[in-house]
């Protein structure tokens, strides 16, 4: 129990007021005993002499009851002091503040709960042997793990294995020198625009896009500008012809599009980037799962100019939960994301670290990766299979052959039609996100975005048919009017 | 092992470019063995024949070496590239980037590895007790934690914790609903900058100040104001008469002074601060720790006007390794620190959010508080006794009756002897810490900053004496000139 006196007064006063205090906002606990007159002067550092009248008082006032024997206790009904009113708001009180208060609510956040199937993206494929393995890896590492942080920079046995990862898996040459540990994509695209962006200058992004990169550009001030993507990826000829500081893109497996950037394309950022002088921040989120044949290269990979910045997360090849992810930075830009890492939150958690570097090590990341893979493959085939019996004609499929998601779009339904068949399906347990969200303007035509990384195939199968029942009702509806 | 094509020319030269590439740069080892032509033409998605000519162009131009019965191996010695000169540097890409290069080194984060006994503030107390209590509830929370992180604002039962811990043992009214949990002191320092103060807006700090902060504030482009601290804390008089946006401050234990602002001077804070309409940033980074008598009053517990921030850590109370701190903020600002939080990392790590919430609701967290206070207590008796007898009259020790660490001014000393005296120690294996890296400008008086906290009684016995010996003979060097 904690007592503070504020100094006001005779101390007898301020003691009252402090036990009144406690116990009006509950710290001191309706009926419980309080601590005997001598603990508490002692605690206080007054004579005890002052503390017996300032119970007295108490007593006197109705907060407390005095029985002899038991001490003193807090009344059963101590005299209430009216609530306070809820302060009036403030103005947003920087620019990046009012930025922030007018961005909208980040869809892939809102999840609702109880939901017997979630098709949402976003959902994590958590498989009883990845749980399993990382518990054991955390386990091993807090018992491994010293009492000091990791440098800022990261831990030197995960940047190698990170280092050596890549070199053989993602064709990126890289040694531990050149990795930067993050908690994750978001902050390492935090990271990236202080160092990069000013107020003012421009940041392309993809379009449809990833809403948290969309928000944290805007929120740090930068100018965002959509570019579109087609089949081979962004439309690198529709960027902005000068001016561009900074393109943020996900060629492997773009977000939400699920288009693969192609060969040709990537040369041409890259050119772009290396004539304009603009940077490219590349999200390889998901380039570790593609199914059908090899990964393409890596940007960072093709570039001789040293201009593109590598990110990489655990959080979706292994669990959401594990907030660790990477940055391969370009040599003259390295010391200063360290440094803005450091003065923004001095390092990552030495234990997940750890951790982490012990799956890679053991093999048991790869091996983790090659199981994720197969899995992901039959459930994006289920998915497939079940659009196809359940929904036929109704739907028209996205495919990009890789990740956790894709986007099914519904030529014949109107948004209307969507919102019903939204709401419809959640209120029969399945959960289902509109693609709308991850567009600046929305599509003429009303689709979803499905990730299947969450569900295993006999409940992709129930949920596919849920969806099929949900859609022939809503479709049913519409075409027989009240 | 991953090879990119590249796409240019016929597919057997991109093979061959990619084994040369691959071996050149090591990712496939000098003597290892290549994969079979039919595993690799299957993984690059090209014939088998054009795999094997590959190969045998590689054996000719002497990259590999292929031996009947145990295929094809890379050469022992092949052909070496020039090594890529290192690239030229870039200058800074953006005002942070520029504030953060002219920074000085943060001199705390510097450590030398192999001292015996190391006197300087930032080692923690590590005892096998916390260490031991610290692995278990972590393992705990390992097992119990599911696959989904935290919500931004930090887990639930972590919040509860910490707000219940608040109201018993520092005065602090507030639910879970005012913490935001985060990744300790700096993040919470650098989120406040982003949604309080622009660039070109004047903080207050204490003068001698805490580097992170300082260094935090000036790169996000503040206006950073020192303001000096007296035997009550900073002079608040001495504030600037307006324009002030934010003042960061040690009250309980300042930082390095060991000061305690004074009730009559915390009482004029909070009122120039709702009276100019700045904001308060109250740092209670070792609050807990308090010898002699109570701790004072938090800033936040006498506010009225809702223009305090206050913020805590894990850090400084547990362990370093851990990385966890929260900030209780006025109602009004709580969304924006939220999504700040989510759109600068998203999220803290759910594992160990749940294992600090089992400490504290466990009790373990508080009698671990109770213990490490005690033993603090002796360490710093410990050291006060030590400079006593074997520094005597050279120094003079500012005691501040709580925390981890002192200053020892050593007022008949030069900087020159201060220097010598700090690199003999270091070569006798005593880490030494200049204290005149926490002020703007150097004090007349030389000193030191010493910690007290990682050191056990008998190590601060030894490492007095031997401060001792070496003041003998820096000062004796200096008066016995050569």
């Amino acid at each position: 129990m904690f007592l503070a006196l504020d100094g006001v007064g005779d101390l007898q006063a301020q003691v009252l007021r402090a036990l009144k205090q406690g116990i009006q906002d509950g710290r001191l606990a309706v009926g419980s005993r309080l601590p005997s007159t001598r603990d508490l002067a002692t605690r206080l550092g007054v004579s005890r002499n002052t503390v017996i009248a300032a119970y007295e008082s108490l007593c006197a006032e109705q907060f407390a009851v005095a029985k002899s024997g038991s001490g003193t206790r807090v009344a059963a009904s101590p005299p209430r002091q009216q609530a306070a009113p809820a302060p009036p708001p403030v103005q947003a009180q920087s620019r990046y503040a009012g930025r922030v208060r007018s961005l909208p609510p980040v869809t892939l956040e809102k999840r609702e709960e109880g939901l017997r199937w979630n098709l949402q993206y976003g959902e994590p494929m958590v498989d009883v042997a990845i749980f399993t393995i990382w518990r054991r890896a955390l386990i091993h590492a807090a018992q491994h793990t010293g009492a000091h942080g990791a440098p800022a920079q990261g831990l030197m046995e995960l940047r190698q294995q990170i280092a050596d990862h890549l070199g053989k898996y993602r064709g990126i040459r890289c040694t531990a020198a050149d990795v930067i540990i993050v908690n994750g994509t978001q902050q390492a695209i935090a990271l990236a625009a202080r160092i990069l962006v000013d107020e003012g200058e421009t940041v392309v992004l993809e379009e449809p896009h990833y809403q948290l990169a969309t928000q944290a550009f805007t929120a740090h001030g930068a100018v965002v500008r959509h570019v579109p993507v087609d089949d081979e990826g962004i439309v690198v000829e529709a960027m902005p012809g000068k001016g561009v500081k900074l393109a943020y893109v996900t060629p492997s497996h773009q977000f939400p599009s699920g288009r693969v950037m192609s060969l040709p394309r990537r040369a041409a950022m890259l050119e772009r980037a290396a004539t304009q002088g603009f940077w490219i921040l590349e999200d390889d989120y998901d380039g570790e799962f593609k199914f059908d044949g090899r990964p393409p290269s890596a940007l960072h990979s093709l570039d001789e100019s040293g201009r593109v910045l590598y990110i990489g997360t655990f959080t979706k090849t292994l669990l959401p939960s594990i907030r660790l992810g990477y940055i391969i930075a370009p040599e003259p830009l390295r010391r200063d994301l360290v440094k803005a890492k450091m003065l923004a939150d001095m390092r990552c958690s030495a234990v997940e670290q750890a951790a982490v570097a012990r799956l890679i090590s053991t093999g048991a990341y790869v091996r983790h990766l090659k199981r994720a893979t197969l899995e992901l493959k039959k459930r994006r085939r289920a998915l497939l299979a079940g659009l196809q019996a359940h929904c036929g004609a109704l739907v028209q499929i996205d495919d990009s052959g890789g990740g956790m998601h894709l986007i099914c779009w519904m030529p014949q339904l109107s948004y209307v039609h969507l919102n019903a068949l939204i709401a419809l399906a959640t209120s029969r347990g399945l959960g289902l996100h509109a693609v709308e969200h991850h567009f600046t303007k929305q599509p003429r035509c009303p689709g979803l975005l499905m990730g299947f990384a969450a569900l295993s195939v006999p409940q992709i199968n129930a949920a596919t048919a849920m969806l099929g029942e949900c859609l022939a009702d809503v479709v049913g509806d519409a075409s027989s009017p009240p």
